[in-house]
């Protein structure tokens, strides 16, 4: 019996990937791999809905911060970053340790920003220069409405930067980085791309081009600019992660022949099945329900359970590997992820195992409506 | 018919390690990585002969020279850069582009760096912090002398910061971390370690460590102390590479089978092998003899024949794929690969290959000794 891997990333990998996961390796300055690196660009912008450069740096998702933020900004520039979960305090942290001032907008987690806080938060902060935006913040299970906070940006600061974190988004969750005028948007290998970790994947823009120019924090590993003119030959400016570039190129193959907006509604078909089988376990979301993330459920764990114990028996009886609370909220939530290679028969026998070990641990589920004895519609 | 890849890194992929990489997922927060992590780092330790923490970076080579800089030093500081080719002169380069005022003690491609040399540098330098060495400069086929180097820093300055590009040279060319008293030592998985790029692995001594409390450059992504922090729970403080660790735990495992001493000798025959090959073909190799790599042979193109040519006729009719030059020694000099998963059968394959596409190009050989007619010893 192989595990049941549900946590928000890394997530299963498809025998297809497994495959080219296999493969010999290649030489990164040949033309196969050109020729890998031009295909999977290509496709990366339709998924990324741009038509900008999209750069592969080999690195976790935490690089693609460092990277967004060390190209952008000068020591000492002022940036405002929506805080609402772990991911989201951690790209502030690291603006902070480059020398940024950093003014937070700090949101209850498990709850969406509001754009008209963030305006009048702005109009209150002239010398800010960058807005960072986390669009769905994996620690809570909450997609931030990232198209309302950049238009409420866009329309007091037409030359704002705005870095948008789409790491456990993007893929699975519409994010369009053109139509909505995003500068810098950066997403994760080991999330809706199927494939393992290690391969950090950043969207630029004009704006954040124009950025890079002069912005004067000091970068090398990370720099836009080299990677851009590695990247018009189809190079890299270093060593690339060629064996997750196989993987991609034939992720990206069977993501193409689903269809973007296909892969969008399977995952908004698994974010409400799995909503809907915490409701019917009596469990609450810890999530605002208007704003849960369709890529990963945080679900509160019951009073009187102990969510590691719970984690543990998953684990251990059911291989059925789930998430826990990160920081505060450690103990207090689960979470599930559906994201990337994740189909309803997997994330359904998720939930019942789910369900099986809170009855273990004395949880009591409602009873389902047709038990509850006679009713107006019990005869219907 | 497959490629025969004889590029210095990425280096070819043993079934074993194809196999690891092609298996399930794993949740990098549950107990399955723990164990991986726990096993790679002590082996990691036995093949940095060191007793002090080697850290895993998702990251190129490259980010292993930008994590060294960042964590050692502060704004101003100067080091003294030892370069003789691409990465001596990477490792520089990234040095400035944090703010360190950089000493350069230049030496001619293909040769070695004089001890002596360098102490006397030293002592016209007394602010010198730190100094950066390239234990094997994979661009000219060069294996530094990092021991006598080191021991003619150490005597004249006990507290100096030596810092040692190992990319291409850690598991196949003796190094020893501890005895040789080297404060950083970092590799790329891509190398001796047999497996896919992708992973940096850098090895940091008890000075380092003092030095990272009080270093003042920026840093977060490749912070040491973050990343020992979460060691010591058998943890990352990102999520790692979860594939190349799987796939890193199987090499380690091939690798303490062979031994570390017979890993060495099979390199330094790779390397006798190669650079006979060479002599025997009528080929002038680049690097001077008394310091020629083990893991990469640096071969003068012959005047009259254009090197790209060379090599696009190996890849296109021979399936040996080999590396140019790099940089200034672009058409210059051919490069051939034999480190980590590389054997005499295939690296004969490749010579005998280059000599056939040679003879195609018009290069002729030397006739051998017993062609060349009668001689004092003909009769021996």
């Amino acid at each position: 019996m192989s595990q049941n891997l549900r946590i928000p990333g890394p997530t299963p990998i498809p025998p297809q990937v497994a495959e080219a996961l296999a493969r010999p390796m290649i030489n990164h300055r040949g033309p196969e791999f050109a020729a890998i690196l031009r295909h999977v660009t290509e496709r990366l912008q339709h998924f990324f809905q741009t038509e900008h450069p999209v750069l592969g740096f080999p690195s976790a998702g935490t690089g693609a911060m460092e990277a967004s933020l060390v190209n952008l900004f000068s020591p000492g520039d002022q940036v405002l970053a929506v805080v609402a979960g772990v991911f989201g305090r951690r790209l502030a942290q690291i603006a902070e340790a480059f020398g940024l001032r950093v003014e937070r907008l700090d949101v209850t987690w498990g709850q969406v920003a509001d754009p008209a806080t963030l305006a009048a938060r702005l109009d209150s902060l002239p010398d800010v220069r960058g807005v960072l935006l986390t669009h769905n913040e994996t620690s809570t299970g909450v997609t931030q409405d990232v198209r309302a906070l950049a238009k409420a940006v866009r329309a007091r600061r037409p030359d704002m930067l705005i870095v948008v974190d789409a790491v456990s988004s993007l893929s699975c969750v519409d994010l369009r980085m053109d139509a909505w005028d995003l500068d810098v948007v950066f997403s994760g290998s080991q999330k809706g791309w199927m494939i393992p970790p290690g391969l950090a994947l950043i969207g630029v823009g004009p704006r954040a081009w124009a950025a890079a120019e002069t912005a004067r924090l000091p970068r090398a590993y990370w720099d836009f600019r080299g990677a851009r003119r590695s990247l018009e030959k189809w190079q890299t400016p270093y060593t690339p992660p060629v064996g997750l570039y196989q993987a991609l190129d034939v992720a990206l193959e069977m993501m193409a022949a689903e269809g973007r907006e296909a892969i969008l509604a399977r995952h908004h078909a698994l974010g409400e099945l799995t909503r809907r089988r915490a409701r019917e376990l009596g469990l609450a979301l810890f999530a605002d329900p208007a704003h849960a993330s369709d890529t990963v459920t945080a679900i509160s764990v019951p009073d009187g359970i102990d969510g590691k114990t719970l984690i543990r028996a998953l684990r251990e009886r059911e291989e059925v590997i789930i998430g826990g609370g990160q920081d505060r909220l450690e103990g207090h939530i689960v979470r599930i992820g559906h994201m990337g290679y994740a189909h309803e028969p997997e994330v359904a026998a998720a939930m019942d195992a789910l369900g099986r070990q809170l009855a273990e641990l004395g949880h009591t589920p409602p009873a389902p409506v047709s038990a509850r004895g006679p009713g107006p519609s019990a005869a219907d």
